[in-house]
């Protein structure tokens, strides 16, 4: 449990609409969760380490709520089919070899680190089909000081014969990597169920799911109306379901007691919609995603207007990179397309949406994480923006959004998350 | 005169549909020039220094058909405005701040250090109507061994009175800007006439330009069908012209004779693409800067269909940044989202297309420019990729479009523009 007090410029966001900026404060954080930010030093904590970082921005770290760690590799490559297709050609030749423990390490650790010493702090993860694969994950995540939670992925029925598991053998992998997590004892890695998504999982499997999330109680991510061919399959598949969502939710997966994030929802009905608002299910938005597999443009300003819980994502391998960064900027830009070729009823976002989405709004999934307000967990990122030309001349605002279109790992000059500085 | 042998992996594409590839080969430059890649070192130029970058990826240098020189310090803040309003509130009063001569250095010299060590070239680059400010520009960009076409921007009407010039003065200046640039000898820094836009510029003012263009066979550069708003303004401003593209054609402005760039072309209709293509007009595509002003879309695949003449533009301070990487990366999705969103009809850029357009597509405005053919100037990029992980694992293609999504100028180890190496 860590206590200290930090100097410097504080950037986050209460509210979507709008920033809260305290310049050259101090922040309070007693054993690891912020106690307040001060004017003025605060006598009454006065024997506390003081960490001094004025002249820098000091914002919330990044939390990606959807991303495949196992894709790491190719990223930025193999990007011009749509979602099938690029998962049968790309995705899925590549998480196969994952059954090699050894690849597996190299892949991970290497991944770690890019998220180490980049802006993220938390995130989502998907693994692969493996058990053994996902715990080397769980270790490398451990072990780097980032929060998360992983999903060993579920799939028994329309896969390659080399990436497949029979229902049963699922079910005993997902317990046997669940028990296997009790023994370890990580206090920052946590499992979350992953079946990939409805076509690959088979009604026995998730009705085998349903059963562990109960008596395991753990949480749940899969994949909600990414790509069109995709929605039409479920159509075929899931004849009784009213909508792709409802194919989840049949289960008892999809939200309610069961916490759920569902990444897309690119072309998610109002019924679908309206079932996530009634559920509680989070929104995993992964614009530059949709971008990269032809998907669309999800309807993030609906989602806001129903008051749909929404975090921000990267999706890497189909974003390119695991940037959190980055996603804040697409994030802003599609909506701004969205609003110019979909329908200009939906304003595009501002940058303290898009932030807060990335913040606060992927942090929610973490309980209180994602802000400076008091009782939250002190995830923070220290930057240094003097190397973007000009930067000190800006408001502190301009000086966010420079750093949303031009920061990078490098501007991170420190990183803290649940009060343990990582760097 | 440079004379040498450059060993290599040479990338480039002769056409739009495919790269070229040429692996651990050798290309021979004299007098600037490329005389061909060879298999094997060519024993006839035995006499030749031989630089060996073995293992590196060599592209052609990445050519800006259409960026803002003056916009450079506000770059990625304020881009929640469309056109007419972001000029009003961000650029005009910015660009009123060159007139103070020391002012333009500062900024001026920074961008131009900026694209110096980046991936661009060579740039087609609006000043500001200040003649003294561009000079300057001219004289860094000379410095910098960039090859440019650098205008003095023209604005006599409908401006802030802080930002314009009278019809004469606006004439009389662009005559002293040209007489001034025929003392300089410049070999590098030229000069292009530079009318902001329609409603920026006077019947008369066009008419004048028109015989500058004549008198002193310049080229061309402007502002075309970007905005919604703007072209509505055009059609009130110019009653008589058949589209945005008339008005300027009317003055003999718009190709032909007057070789001519287009900036933007969103809202471009057939009859103004059928008189682009007439006329050659250059479209300079601006595709981060169409997505952050909320303009839209440019139809480049209706414009190559149509055989025009197509390059790729970062349009800073509109676009978030000078990296024409980034560009690239850019100017393929939206054409993604332009084909799920808009017209199915219209399939999205491949990797080599987009690749094309910012290299021989705007390399053909400086005519042979672009590619590693015969007789084309050498221009070239050595980028060390090693850092971007495992990319030694993967096709030249693919390491290609690794590093058209993570690349940035770090990768880039040495630069050549028209034989002269760079750094």
């Amino acid at each position: 449990m860590n206590s200290f007090i930090i100097k410097g410029t504080f950037v986050h966001t209460l509210t979507k609409e709008k920033f809260e900026i305290k310049k050259d404060s101090y922040l309070v954080v007693i054993d690891n969760k912020v106690i307040n930010i001060f004017d003025e030093k605060p006598k009454q904590y006065s024997q506390l380490e003081l960490i001094d970082y004025t002249g820098k921005l000091i914002i919330p770290g990044l939390i990606d709520l959807h991303v495949h760690a196992s894709q790491y590799r190719f990223r930025s490559s193999g990007m011009s089919l749509e979602l099938l297709d690029w998962l049968n050609t790309y995705t899925f030749p590549e998480e196969s070899k994952f059954e090699d423990e050894k690849y597996a390490k190299k892949i991970y650790s290497t991944f770690v680190n890019e998220l180490k010493y980049g802006a993220t702090t938390r995130a989502c993860i998907f693994g692969t089909l493996h058990a053994n694969a996902t715990l080397i994950l769980m270790d490398e995540l451990e072990n780097s000081g980032l929060i998360s939670y992983v999903g060993k992925v579920n799939m028994d029925r329309n896969s390659p014969e080399y990436l497949v598991e029979t229902t049963e053998e699922s079910i005993a992998a997902t317990k046997f990597w669940l028990d296997e997590i009790k023994l370890k004892n990580y206090k920052r890695s946590k499992p979350i169920l992953t079946p990939r998504f409805i076509p690959s999982c088979s009604d026995d499997l998730m009705r085998g799911l349903k059963e562990i999330q109960k008596s395991y109680n753990v949480p749940f991510q899969s994949h909600l109306s990414e790509n069109e061919k995709e929605i039409e399959w479920v159509k075929e598949l899931c004849p009784n379901s009213k909508n792709y969502g409802d194919a989840y939710n049949q289960f008892g997966l999809f939200g309610g007691s069961c916490k759920t994030i569902m990444a897309h929802c690119v072309s998610s009905t109002d019924e679908e919609i309206d079932l996530m608002k009634a559920n509680g299910v989070f929104v995993a938005h992964c614009p530059e995603s949709n971008i990269n597999l032809s998907s669309g443009i999800a309807p993030v300003r609906k989602f806001l207007n129903k008051g749909l819980k929404v975090g921000l994502a990267t999706d890497m391998a189909a974003g390119s990179s695991p940037n959190m960064i980055k996603s804040i900027a697409y994030a802003i830009q599609v909506s701004k397309l969205y609003w110019r070729l979909v329908d200009n009823t939906c304003p595009a976002l501002s940058i303290s949406e898009a932030f807060y989405l990335a913040t606060k709004g992927s942090g929610e999934f973490f309980n209180n994480v994602g802000s400076f307000e008091k009782g939250y967990e002190f995830d923070a990122l220290v930057i240094d923006d003097s190397d973007i030309a000009f930067s000190t001349e800006f408001s502190i605002e301009d000086r966010v959004e420079k750093f949303i279109y031009l920061g990078s790992s490098k501007h991170i000059v420190s990183k803290y998350i649940c009060g343990t500085k990582i760097f």
